[in-house]
């Protein structure tokens, strides 16, 4: 698990959404009540399996050399009320935040968003660090929403996933498509896809998909 | 064939017209009624001839270990109607598919676009994935019209080409267009260029450069 | 020193803040009234320990084969009159650049901001290169501000910090809150974040933070 | 020179300046009336001293064994008519071209664009390929004008310069100009440079730095 959740944080330098220290990967650590992060104040370059750390549902360190990321009451307070949840990232990407800064959903108007996220990508409301609010926030916005990535107002994008590479590939299609259609939004009203289009792409991806293989 | 197509996928990551693992190449296997498809569900990074997989003109998997893309539908759709098809490319590109988020064709306002798609980049149906619906767009779309890429509603580009590199280069050129003809417009109206302008750049690029070397 | 300064210009180009030989990083040495800064005219890629130059406080010339890149004086402006500051950094980023183009301050309006600047990234004078003005510049408009990073009117940004790494973590930083609050203007007004809790983020990440470990 | 014209192909790839062969570097061969030039429809990645040709002032080929790129015609105008000329740099660059879409010169608003081009970065006529007609619009633009580029209306930007290192330094400092411009415009109207601060710039940069070192 050290090893792979080191590894995922590549991926957030690979696609561009992450700059100098501030994005970070959790994965829980199957029948445990544990999970995996990255540490504080380590480059993306010099993450090793041995330098993530880990710490239990409260965000107390556990195991690791060095202080957990600043993010990891969010990410504590995700996998203790949301048990189907097995991995956590939380990224400052440039579109993404855009959209969290105006406080403005994004909405689905491309099929690869109603494939992975099921609709419109939703806002989650202004926290400060420091205490559970942001963990709240999340929580409250992402609970019985089809959503992976949840946009939270003036900061960045948590995404959720059944493991760390899923909730990953949240954030990355998240950057994706809120860069997308930011891009159409530019130069007039991109068309809107209907709800039950959207239903039958969103079941497909998920359903169809499952049971072949991993796209 | 199948070193020639798992290879070209490197260009889509090279010129950032993919992420994760949404696009896909594939190219028809001259003098048989079959196609290389990329596998479903493999990164960019781990794509080898081993792991490419063949189909039959209807999308039956052929050969392969690995499930074929998700598109391979489309892809055989246009190669059953299209004979003098031998590579479709498939992205979502960023710029490209904002157009197609919008439902609006490319205006032709580049003398690159003009050399290689002739005129403007069309736009194709809203379609949904699982039937030959997508394949009916394309092929509709592009039968009879100069441009090699069709920006499918919603959904993003399919190029084709007289062999898979060939489409890839058109899938290329459709972002690299899409996303100067874009910024052009993001202040103001772009210069149109006359349409008998366009016609002797297009009939230069293919006749004059055909009789060359491929440029 | 020599290598620090000379391995952080690598950061410049990964983070693309640099074009050609267009920015440059300097890195105070510890008791001493001398600056380590790039040479003129010599690619990043070819930068190394030996190559840097060291200069007084006055921008002399004291040690080193090249001229001292021609940014030189506003350099030694600031260090002669922040005793505090242990790091300057120079770059012409596209986005802080197109904020210094219109004269415009950087708005306050994302968490990291308010984590790393404080509040906005103000505007400094419009200065010719020469004499001390652009130096005069970035002192009084940063003595007594929050911001490690002025904008530099028509130019581009300064940023400074308790030692080189610092100051390039500030320029990195200021290029990616230039473009996400660019980005988020775009398409409307961004929500602002209350006064209050700018001062609450700031305070949390420059003394809590500070005495765990730098994130 | 095959060497250098090969080699400066690479800063065109790194800088994002093209996508696939459409951008191309010439270089006069001091004392000859013959130029190095990229050969037709070969990859960056393939460029090599050995496949570069060579031409003279009429365009034909002299030596090499590949047909020379689809724009020498005008890379030979430019030397036959630009005696001082001793390097050639032609793009497709996305800003840079944008602007040529519009028809719209790119304003001196940055205090870099005065260093380098003197003013403003002037749009050259509408002209097609086969015969003399770009060579003659880059050549009537560029005579007597401050500046290194010009924005070839439709179509997109050859530079020059004393050397082809020089002229490579023009097209990368156009496109990147191009961008600040156009991102300060998207969200009002930049600043302008009082035109005797810009003469100043200009004259400073050409000649107190030539004396030193080139930067």
């Amino acid at each position: 698990m050290r090893q792979i959740v080191a590894d995922l944080h590549a991926e957030l330098v690979r696609y561009n959404l992450v700059v100098w220290t501030a994005g970070n990967v959790s994965g829980r650590i199957p029948g445990e009540d544990l999970f995996v992060i990255k540490p504080s104040g380590v480059s993306y370059d010099e993450l090793t399996p041995e330098n993530m750390v880990v710490c239990d549902l409260d965000g107390n360190l556990v195991e690791g050399e060095h202080a957990p990321s600043s993010d990891t009451a969010a990410h504590a307070y995700v996998y203790r009320n949301m048990p189907e949840v097995g991995g956590v990232v939380h990224t400052h990407s440039t579109y993404a935040s855009a959209w969290a800064a105006r406080g403005e959903a994004i909405p689905c108007v491309l099929t690869a968003m109603a494939d992975e996220f099921g609709g419109e990508i939703p806002i989650g409301p202004f926290a400060l660090i420091g205490d559970d609010s942001i963990g709240q926030g999340i929580v409250e916005t992402l609970k019985g929403h089809r959503s992976k990535a949840v946009l939270m107002q003036n900061h960045g994008v948590f995404s959720i996933g059944k493991d760390a590479k899923s909730a990953v590939k949240a954030a990355v299609m998240c950057e994706d498509v809120a860069r997308t259609v930011h891009v159409a939004r530019q130069l007039g009203e991109p068309l809107p896809i209907p709800q039950d289009d959207i239903d039958r792409l969103y079941d497909r991806y998920q359903n169809v998909y499952g049971q072949r293989s991993p796209r």
